[in-house]
């Protein structure tokens, strides 16, 4: 297969024609099937997938469909494979494609823009403005792997070389999947400015991006940094990141608590809560002037004091995943160990235990944060052991 | 009593020892006194009025009280002079202030930052941290004439070097009364990155910053400027002023409008409605990656679609007045009569008659938009003939 | 042809197999040959080229060769066609592409990045990682027409969809050939920080980008913008054009004339002189904090004063052509009248005429600035008459 | 004295009428003498000091006079006290000052800003207008200790409190001198973008600035961290404070390195070195789009490439000290131990000691680096071993 076109491969690392992975069936239901392995174009790579961790949002696309099928696109799509925060090796290089090897583990990140749009000639990849565009007579080149390409619940992906972060020899692949939630935590501290030394941050919400926020945060000079939250384990864990103080805020005001440690209010929240409560306690406690980095968020519309937003000049910036190569830098940080992100990894399973993978993360059994999933080499669950 | 303390003045200017003032007094009552002329202190000139554009602050202010007293400062002060949008003539320096000249006319925006807090060290003075403080032993030296230290609806006021724009020869009182409201307009466009040539802006709500936004983006080629409202005689001066295109919401959809306009939405919204659902259109309005400023609010909580901010990775920018000299931006468009501000003009009024200035701004009488009271040379009501 | 691979054309505008264009020979010649009309890609499309300008670096490559022979790279080629400042009609669609309608007529920037390097992917496309590679196994998709991909010199070109701009009906074709040119000047104040309204800016060298420069500055509210030069001729334009001051260097001394009109010097100085004495009069005439865009360079090492950009925080921005959009803002002010780029507009010729065009720029015969070639209509050279 | 002009003082610290300081001489010269202890005014405290670091600067100003005098000010100040990378203990504070308290220990940055100038009003205090206009009838409030207001060299100064940042208990008086000069090397980050994760960085000249430019770059994550110098003892130390690579340039040529190890060259470039050669191998190292920051100058003009930075879209920043809270951010990053800046101390005298002191500075007896001298506790000259 992999000689046409141009694309590389090597008798080294052989490509079967078929795969392995799970696929979209009625909603809420995945199936594990056979499908051909995909061949990367142009600029992009054939990635064998060694680990991918589970995210909330595949949990949601399981239930509900893809975004395109959200957004009024086609119809729920039966043979589509979600999973976005994977890693594993290069199997074979698109034509041309020489800023990768054959055999390099890599990392990816979900975005890979059109390139022709307002916003990816901008650099805002991420909110590139084709979208989902990447069929038939509508091919723009967009790129969501696990959004709206196939994604990793399988054994092979296609990623764009702009996707791929390279993956030191001594991180694990479980610590490798976990940069992609580990840049979308960065991405939040790049759009509200980058420079936190010394600043105060309150992340609210001990998920992982909140988790992974508070040691970014923390990584770069961030002082104090405060999380919040409603369970005392997940806090625990936050502290181990580098959280200088952890509100419980069925026991603590966090707003009181905010304002004693730093006079005025905080520099920087970034909300990882997503509740009503949360949203328009960002806004106490964030000083005037100050910036509010919203990373989650309520399905329904939220009571919201804007007239707080106006009155104190607050910014409030949106973001859905990573951006603007954060994921570089946030693998920068993993990559000399300025933190342990593994911290967040619980549970492991095999591929073919996707499904009970699943129900661990969405119903967080046996206290689960991030469960990651591996094609080889683990043949039943395993609890990991937290220091 | 200028000759104290290195205030310079002059024979030329003479000043007197006390001055007319309206001045705060049960909430909704203002009365018409004598006060003592104030004195300029170091890096402040002391303005002779010569014209004040009364704004929906004013009466707020005078119904309710400063934003001291509202955020549990204290008392409501009956001594108090509002009124921030004034011009005038330089009558006296404070010590060492070689930066203006007596007799020059000047013009004023609102905030001095303290110089001291976090915030002003960055330049954003509007967002001093020490807003309010500036009197007895908590005197940081902010200054916001009109909200936190007396203001222009009087003869004579104290002022910052800071807040001071030179007006040209060729620019009537009424007219320089407006760069403030202008510069408001110019601070959210300066906050949503300033590089408007060739973007599409969305303006919601012609009331005066509405209308001058409409302006302001206009002169800065901004192609198309579209701007939505419910009152037809308000959309008809946004024209004048430059809108490509205006929508009265009670017969159109103004979410439909600029969709159909722009394709994928517009790059910038500037919310001046500040109700409900003109804050949840602008979501919808807006494209993604794009912007938002919010200009005005509602007193209520909001009922608000945060989802629809992180799905998109809009930004939003709460801005209360102006800010990072923007207001001298906007004097210089006006200098250059790139706009015609003196188009949201409609009545005068001579300073004794401020109770009746104030009435037809608050009722919109006779269908005002900017009133503007003069110390001098008006001794009755007069309507602005429009072309 | 264009048949095949999805390239979408139209019996209204059939393309020929081949066309006439203009080729290197050997260093300092041209000559015109046929070739074939080139086919568009994936995201590109097919310019029916109607007129192109001649810029001062058609005539070093012409004389020394394209960048990449300058940077060591493949010999010089004899069948290469130079020419960057083009504008026509959409003749035919590469495969997918909507964006554009065959009949169209666009004007183009020179860059499109290869949307995969580190700069192109912050937005900075003009600055691509793989700037000339776009042959053989190293095609990275980089184009720069007229500098390593074929140019404007002939009757086709193909052009990536990025590099298009829309022409106003009411523009003619000589005026949206000089849009490049403007958005070189447009891309100095951006990267100079875009908010020049009220601020001070210094433009030395009056050739065309300076002298648009003046324009661009000036429609966005700069003031004062002064300009130095040598030739009254060209400084006359300058006035024209929106200067508020012009500066023979042979009478007056441009540093001495900056303090007077700023007193602590401009703002902004956009160096398009490109010599010893200009780039160091620049550090003296920028104030404090100020900042120097370098649009022009001497072939030669200059003996710099350093220090006074050191001790005086002086930030300095090269920037070779276009970049970031700017060609849109640029064609957004020319669109709506806010300037008449026309000025700079001085020699027409027919295309067959390009020896004669080039000579006129080279040499400035008749004082020429702009010259421009046109494929169809023109019979003979023609004198614009300027008012 | 302290009662007056509502100076707060604390009996647990009395403050005398006079105090040791050394005072400029005849050029070259310095003498100790008695003054009186000055008193804090609005927003300014009296800082006790206990240590004061030598900078290269204070060397020139001792031999050539202060900056006034070299920017043609008033005559040589025989009774001025250089001095300006000090910390001590805060000892009264001026009027209205509740934002620190007696007793507390701080270290300082130089400037003031004068809070009235367009630059100031930007928060871009370094680069104030004012500059040095801090007296008689043109008191501007400018303050720049130890350059255009006395320093450290004394046994006490004033100090307005935008120039403080608090010590934390466990930081010895020695390492808190050396804030100052990380806070340069952090500004220099800053001014670059600030978001150096996992970009490649090349710090020329091992000087103080060069040293912590490394350490401050390594801690914000940048990767590789390349060091260049011609001394390996220095270059020893940049290995310590992160130093992924050094280059002694007597053996090695920096820019093959640089190109071998990052590709396309550089991200950013620190050129600390202030050579010829230093300042147009930058140019080389740096990739197109890069930016330099030049932290040094030589005080000749150089035969500089402006041809290379306009060619490849080279931004360049001078900074000269510290800017923009940077040193707020440096100690944020020491407090935590982020990386320990005392590396760069070598030796300390007593105050008495000053001349000899400065003989090592400037001479680098003992490979002396960092001198810092106390005012207390030390009676005698100590090498610090370095570990």
């Amino acid at each position: 297969m992999v000689e046409a076109a141009g694309v590389h491969a090597s008798t080294d690392m052989p490509i079967p024609d078929t795969m392995k992975a799970w696929v979209l069936g009625d909603p809420g239901q995945l199936r594990l099937t056979e499908k051909p392995v995909p061949m990367p174009k142009r600029a992009e790579v054939l990635v064998r997938i060694d680990a991918v961790a589970i995210c909330a949002t595949d949990l949601e696309i399981i239930e509900h469909g893809t975004p395109a099928l959200i957004q009024g696109g086609p119809p729920f799509n039966k043979n589509f494979t979600p999973g976005h925060e994977y890693m594993g090796t290069v199997a074979a290089l698109g034509p041309g494609v020489d800023e990768y090897k054959i055999g390099e583990r890599v990392t990816v990140e979900i975005h890979a823009g059109c390139g022709q749009c307002k916003r990816c000639r901008q650099g805002m990849y991420t909110s590139c403005h084709n979208y989902g565009l990447n069929y038939g007579s509508v091919d723009k080149g967009h790129r969501a792997n696990g959004f709206t390409t196939d994604g990793g619940f399988a054994e092979y992906a296609v990623n764009h070389i702009n996707t791929l972060s390279r993956v030191p020899d001594d991180m694990s692949d479980e610590e490798a999947t976990l940069v992609v939630t580990a840049g979308t935590s960065m991405y939040g501290l790049t759009e509200l400015g980058g420079l936190v030394a010394g600043e105060s941050v309150v992340v609210t919400g001990p998920g992982p991006i909140g988790l992974l926020a508070v040691a970014v945060a923390k990584a770069l000079g961030a002082d104090p940094v405060i999380l919040s939250g409603t369970r005392d384990a997940r806090l625990a864990i936050g502290t181990k990141l580098g959280a200088d103080r952890v509100v419980n805020v069925r026991n603590e005001d966090i707003v009181a608590v905010v304002k004693e440690m730093t006079g005025r209010g905080a520099d920087y929240v970034v909300e990882c809560a997503g509740t009503d409560t949360a949203i328009n306690e960002a806004a106490k406690m964030v000083n005037r002037g100050g910036r509010i980095c919203l990373a989650a968020f309520p399905h329904e519309p939220v009571l919201a004091d804007i007239g707080a937003l106006v009155k104190n000049n607050i910014y409030v910036y949106g973001i859905r995943g990573e951006g603007k190569s954060a994921t570089h830098r946030a693998m920068a940080l993993m990559a000399e160990k300025r933190f342990d992100a593994t911290l967040i990894h619980t549970h492991t399973f095999p591929l073919t235990d996707l499904p009970m993978a699943l129900h661990y993360a969405r119903n967080r059994v046996d206290d689960a944060i991030k469960v990651v999933v591996k094609t080889r080499g683990v043949v039943t669950q395993t609890r990991k052991e937290v220091a």
